[in-house]
């Protein structure tokens, strides 16, 4: 795929090699997965565009500090209210100045007032806490693209600025072609990636690399949703029969089993269901010239 | 898709009711796009992983300071040294101290020194510099994912840590299922864009929001591989008797033309083959069958 512009992969396990594609070094965003556990990120805001902020920050395990008088509170604000006491810290009222940003990791800014936006962007900048606020560009040290997630897996299209519509489109074809599955299979290879390390421990070193060479072994054999079926049981039997013994067993071995829908995918089987009809067709077709011919 | 777990989408143009599932808003990260343009960044090491840290960034628009002895450089950071004079400061030495973080944005580091890493991290961390060091998940504020680019549109995959090879498979399965011209797509779209701001300026209101919605109407009506054929002379037509018109002209109608290659996908031609295949062979059996029955 890709035409005149070939696709650059910035892999973490670098496997196909790098094409240093130089010509466009330019023109994109630094993609990022911000850590915020344990972190305090302030909210101000409460509208529509506020709730979307609020769980995208809770999606990432921080804590909430939102600023909004109750007023113009969207349903969806209210709701992250009242189901998350524990986790966000609201105050019904409007941004009161610097004393708001104290023990503040990050901002994000979603109001109609542009004025007090600017105002709010400059505190943060010279507090040297990391802003976004919401359709002012320059006042954004980061932008959110558009977002599909399941469980850990997460995945961003982002289209620097460039067409937002595009990026929901392409966001959709995505979604459409990620299997079934992936967002529990990444969920199961964190939790046996553990087991392992709890089994086999040790930072680096020849344990570390088997330790990994075993896990992509487990990842390139097994479908994806597969995968997804691993259990507790099941997980101790592929360390058992599997790390143990340096081998990796097929789902029936651990104690899984396929999924019945998942024997042929839809592709396949319009294939051979269009072929089946046609042989039915040319069969037909040769009886019928044949007929006709006697006569 | 997605079996027992939803998919959640967190478009920025929220046209599907947003999904609160609930259940599960923890365990992700904050996906964002930084902003890095006329920005500094300083990288600490010159071996593999720092080379690809210098491809994401220049990708940004950012400036860079690179500190790493030429004794270790990686062939393609020697590379970007050469070829970047302009972008790339270059300090054949350690890191020394405090002096090397003024002015500094952000801080990448990616070198064997554990100790030192560290050091530079609490550094990183006085001043307030949003930092990044390889293999010391602690010392991270953000981490890279799995990426994709084709020009001005980026996707990355993250999987939170649980699995970087799931997050490499399925950022092939992703890039197979993009359609040609992606990248293209959303760098025409972008520049159609600003010549309709240039031509019915104004920000917001009215006539911000028809611009909205005519860019849109283009985009869901136009392939994307077909906006990627966009040049000069078509987007002023399309302006002319698009815009104008309050209406989204065809390809044909502001001079392009579809690409040959086009008019059926890899997947109908396989099943007009086989189908054919079929009927042929339905064909020859009946026949075969009709003369083993004459003799």
């Amino acid at each position: 795929m890709g035409t005149s512009r070939q696709w650059t992969s910035l892999a973490k396990f670098i496997d196909t090699p790098r094409m240093a594609d130089t010509a466009s070094l330019s023109g994109g965003s630094l993609l990022l997965a911000w850590q915020l556990k344990d972190k305090t990120v302030l909210i101000i805001g409460g509208g529509d565009v506020a709730s979307g902020r609020i769980e995208s920050v809770l999606v990432a395990d921080a804590r909430v500090t939102l600023i909004a008088p109750s007023a113009g509170l969207h349903p969806l604000t209210k709701q992250f209210i009242e189901d998350y006491p524990d986790r966000i810290t609201y105050h019904d009222r409007t941004f009161a100045g610097p004393s708001d940003l104290a023990g503040v990791d990050m901002v994000l800014t979603a109001i109609d007032d542009v004025d007090k936006s600017r105002e709010i962007c400059a505190l943060a900048r010279e507090h040297r806490i990391p802003i976004n606020v919401a359709d002012i560009p320059p006042s954004c040290d980061f932008y959110f693209g558009s977002q599909i997630r399941s469980g850990p897996l997460q995945i961003m299209i982002s289209t620097n600025g460039q067409s937002p519509k595009l990026a929901n489109l392409i966001r959709k074809q995505i979604e459409r072609s990620i299997p079934d599955g992936a967002g529990e299979a990444v969920e199961k290879v964190g939790v046996l990636r553990s087991k392992l390390r709890e089994r086999a421990p040790g930072v680096g070193g020849e344990l570390g690399k088997r330790r990994m060479r075993w896990m992509i072994d487990v990842c390139t054999n097994w479908e994806m949703e597969d995968l997804a079926l691993l259990d507790e049981d099941m997980m101790a039997k592929l360390l058992d029969d599997g790390w143990e013994k340096n081998r990796v067993p097929r789902l029936q071995e651990v104690g899984g089993a396929k999924r019945r829908s998942s024997t042929s995918t839809p592709k396949t089987a319009n294939l051979w269901l269009s072929s089946a009809a046609a042989f039915v067709v040319g069969a037909a077709c040769t009886v019928a010239v044949l007929l006709t011919g006697r006569r």
